[in-house]
């Protein structure tokens, strides 16, 4: 069993699974962190509180203003989202969206006592976003390590970057995880559009897995 | 000469010399960035922007909520600022700090198609902040490569990482750097306290300088 650890929770599926997972996995607390990033999709942020509340973890909520930056759809109200199959997701990169959350979620770890942050990129986000992949995680886990306020290990960890989110809401279903709780679609809608990109990839992971999703859709 | 680059400008000494210094060295367009995280010092900020007009840059804030992290008397304001002396600057640490911050300026820069980031750690700070040594540094970059939104190169520069802040003084007083528009005081006030550690700082390293620090204290 390991020793406990801060999880930046989004509101979505996969971190919402790596969430159920960790309580079968870790002895020592899980503290939920979410990042208010000034997201068109904010109605995550309720679902990660829902989440967290449901699960029986902490939960708090960091304001970065990454849309004072700009140049994503995600954050740019000016900018359309790409639909399904357009571009994949190579538009909706926000850059260096992982490396300041984990930042963050290693900023609270430390204050907390705590070595260890749990993210959970999956395969399918290998292709588009760079900072989804092992490699870069790898070497931010060093760079943590060095710039940590005292000497010692940080580890991150993702235990979902090798599965598919097809395996990833196997896993979920298999756990209990309460996916009505969940949020996916990139147009913030309530119900969600089922258009998106988002949105295609969640349909795609339940019908794969012979379920239906239980989320309302437009 | 170089290219274009973003600076992260605190509206303190050391990033004020380096952007003057930086108008002289580099060929591209500079940007100046500065992060409102929720600092005690937040005159800093006004500061920033003072500068960046001064010297003609675009200038541009940041907001990241760190107090919500809390930790450090730098954003909390249930902590008291530890004296000169006392605890050196450790008790002052905000965790992450500068990785966020380069994070935020690699984001900027990416977006404004720019592939390099200046901070403005100096010698003195090498003891109590591992994130102001050239190591964290290394990879940092190494990361920010990896986790770019494309591949390509990624250049952190920190000019003065091996100079005293004496020397650093000795530079801009030489460029002719404004320092009566920067800001030093950890306690935020105007008129500076004159006893806080990043006060007692600034006066040494004027007097040994033999010049008088332009600002007015208490």
């Amino acid at each position: 069993m390991k020793a406990g650890a801060v999880l930046l929770l989004s509101g979505g599926m996969d971190s919402a699974t790596c969430l159920w997972w960790m309580k079968q996995e870790l002895d020592g607390p899980i503290h939920a962190l979410s990042i208010d990033y000034g997201q068109r999709h904010r109605v995550e942020l309720e679902c990660a509180a829902g989440l967290a509340a449901r699960a029986g973890v902490p939960h708090k909520v960091v304001g970065l203003d990454l849309g004072a930056i700009g140049g994503s759809p995600l954050t740019d109200p000016g900018l359309a989202v790409p639909a399904a199959q357009e571009d994949r997701q190579a538009a909706t990169v926000v850059p260096f969206r992982n490396l300041l959350f984990a930042g963050l979620a290693g900023g609270w770890a430390e204050i907390l006592g705590l070595e260890a942050v749990y993210l959970a990129p999956v395969k399918d986000d290998y292709r588009s976003y760079r900072d989804c992949r092992r490699p870069f995680y790898d070497s931010l886990e060093q760079t943590l390590g060095l710039g940590a306020s005292r000497e010692q290990g940080f580890a991150i960890h993702t235990p979902f970057v090798d599965k598919w989110k097809t395996e990833v809401v196997a896993l979920g279903l298999q756990l209990g995880v309460p996916y009505e709780l969940t949020h996916t679609c990139y147009e913030g809608k309530r119900p969600a559009c089922g258009v998106c990109d988002a949105c295609a990839e969640r349909l795609g992971a339940f019908a794969a897995n012979g379920v239906k999703d239980p989320l309302v859709y437009a």
